[in-house]
């Protein structure tokens, strides 16, 4: 079986799409993460403004709602001086019939530079880059139970920031980690940057041993997953997967997952606690942990804005 | 009983939010009316901007829907060369169960300086104001029934634009008073400036006597109420209220309350008809005025642009 | 009867509006054309901006939902350097009872320079551009099924791009021509230009003999219709109109209308194919056409900024 060249890179290793971090070198991980603490620091300045992307337009494509994301993104961009516009899909030609790629190629022969896609389908994004011109780039927003690449660098930002090396931490993963990108794209990135060990924790149901194979371990009692951790990654309860089968009550969930103040004494007491947002304050956290001296939730949430300008200065600078 | 400081002001009794004309002194409302008038001018201009917000990022939270209100703030925000933000708040993270305090702790991380706030519940501004850090803004676009603190500020400016001294007015207020934040606004912002007779006028189950401990006249017949008027804001009858017991039908509210030529006449001769917009005609205005030589409802608009830059450009120069 | 001076033009015979291409003189469309020749360099560039209209304030008035055509002039705007303002009139003040021109009538008087107007109304740019202040400029995004005047200007750019000269082609307008705006502004464009045959190609329900009175030969008969052809421009059948009674099914039309590359040879071996798209895959083209090396329909898009550039920068150009 030959190996298909990696389509986030150019034939010079460089990046020109960031589609996931599965199968990213190190070096380019590293690269993006260094670049995004210049991006630090503009966001600290009275003008938060950089001309890098100055009179590139830049396309918000979200086929999946995400205000939130998408935001950041749009603050992203802005910061770096493109010009951001955002399809309201949901009203646009793709209600008329029209495919995916050929929505695309429209915007694509508007002279579009830069796509950042959110989707519902895994692998829309491939799609994508695989289709468009060489001067153009693709950012993953969000595919699916994919990938959720920018989440997963903000998080070894935030990491690296709070921990500085990789090379001896215990990370876990705690919640509904079947269903989360999140998930999967920082056990990929951990794995990358060297980390010894991952541990994903959760119900039976929601781990499944699947994430053995992912060089994980899995747990399903909080207290053996947490022993011991430096950085514990909370994952947001999707409200829509409560109704189902696989979950208890909230307060159940609560009472087992839920992070107290109390249950994080079981990890190191330096540990740092982490979540994607937007927190489900007495469900899968409890406020005296997000709001307490260990959480860095509000942290992730300003590097996630440098490290989405990185990422996007970094592709839009370099050419398939 | 101690005075809480306003916190409005810093220390150094400078503006740094506006939350509501209540308790703001006079030499504040008139230092943001003389700003003002310096960017009537450039709203004049070929080139309608000024590089006085550059790189800062302002955020439109409307908790309740406007698109008129949004769009002045956005208009006055680019026209102060700032990046702005509008969130879809109906579709965003706080129906997800977010805290409208998480959102904005969010936004914050983000690096938010100025928060354009409406919304339906009275002192969510506040709340917003009271909880954000010392370099991050609040403006007020409207909370409840409680204010409307830069509608109140470009009513004052038309006035003074047309009369020039506020110490010998008489204004008449007249509608829909009991719901309406123009009016409380209106009314402390005209004590403030020195305005000796202000009147509320409007149906007996609009304008109830506690209008009368904030220091005007309440009159529930239009000709008393604006005889010898120089000046008449007319309200909006809001459709939603029509349904109610409060009100008669349209026909009967216009009969006795709609502003005619013929019952102008009952006002000064060269007594100016305001009106916030967007106006009902043949509701609480005639055609005939809202389009006649005494209206300078159109006016109110383009001193709205002014005002609202003046305050955005105010505020984010200060810190707390 | 004596002629009303066309409001499109000022007195010097300058265009200061764009609502449609009937009657618009052959010097001002070449002039157009002959503008965006140079955007169309703009957008191949790294830096995508010129600042034309820097400081202006371009309002987007779409009556009409078409996130498309509202995305075109977004850009083009942007390019511009344009501050750029999208009413969402679904929601905003019109949706409480305030009229068209008082919607206007604000905006204007918050110094709006150039409005964007799309209306299920004919005639509706031309109300609001005979209501404005000489300083503010509409141009038509496509009014009911009168007109759609960018959608002319930027197939006239095509066709003259791949066909250099008017004066010996004939054109062939194949679909729903009743119903469409397109079709109606190339017929007009085409005239103008000189261009000496314009055929219209529809099922007999929806190309009335109405169009003979407009210089076109009218077919029911695809093959006759595309025959020696050497530019073929395929309508969009829009989904509303099949369910109706002029219209068989997708299939039967597809079959008799639809465009396939059996049906193509037809037309002359180098007959360019267009469509103002989205389009419908297999219902008024089969996508061996539309991917192929015939189709021009990515041109057109293309194109359409830069014409759509050129149309603002002239009207903001000139004064009434």
């Amino acid at each position: 079986m030959t190996r298909v060249r990696n389509p986030q890179l150019n034939k010079n290793g460089e990046l020109i799409h960031l589609l996931s971090l599965e199968r990213l070198p190190s070096e380019i991980v590293t690269h993006i993460l260094d670049t995004a603490t210049n991006f630090v620091s503009v966001n600290d300045r009275e003008v938060k403004k950089v001309p890098l992307l100055r009179g590139k337009s830049v396309f918000n494509l979200f086929f999946e709602n995400s205000t939130r994301t998408r935001t950041t993104f749009d603050i992203a961009a802005k910061r770096l001086s493109a010009d951001v516009f955002t399809l309201d899909i949901g009203r646009s030609s793709t209600s008329k019939g029209e495919t995916l790629l050929d929505t695309v190629d429209n915007l694509s022969a508007m002279a579009a530079d830069l796509f950042v896609v959110r989707h519902s389908q895994s692998g829309a994004p491939y799609l994508i880059a695989q289709h468009v011109a060489p001067h153009v780039h693709v950012v993953n927003a969000g595919d699916g139970w994919h990938s959720h690449p920018t989440q997963g660098l903000l998080d070894m930002y935030t990491i690296r920031h709070y921990k500085k090396d990789f090379s001896r931490l215990v990370v876990a993963i705690v919640g509904d980690v079947l269903h989360s990108r999140v998930a999967r794209s920082d056990i990929h990135a951990l794995k990358v940057l060297g980390c010894p060990e991952v541990r994903v924790v959760g119900p039976r149901t929601l781990a499944p041993a699947g994430f053995e194979s992912m060089g994980t371990r899995v747990f399903d009692n909080l207290q053996e997953g947490i022993k011991g951790a430096d950085v514990i990654i909370m994952l947001r309860l999707q409200n829509e997967r409560m109704s189902g089968a696989l979950l208890p009550s909230r307060e159940e969930y609560f009472k087992t997952f839920g992070l107290t103040p109390e249950k994080l004494q079981w990890a190191k007491p330096d540990a740092i606690v982490m979540h994607p947002g937007p927190i489900n304050r007495g469900v899968e956290i409890d406020s005296a942990v997000a709001d307490g001296p260990q959480a860095v939730i509000l942290s992730q949430v300003s590097f996630g804005i440098a490290v989405r300008m990185a990422v996007m200065a970094i592709v839009a600078g370099n050419s398939a």
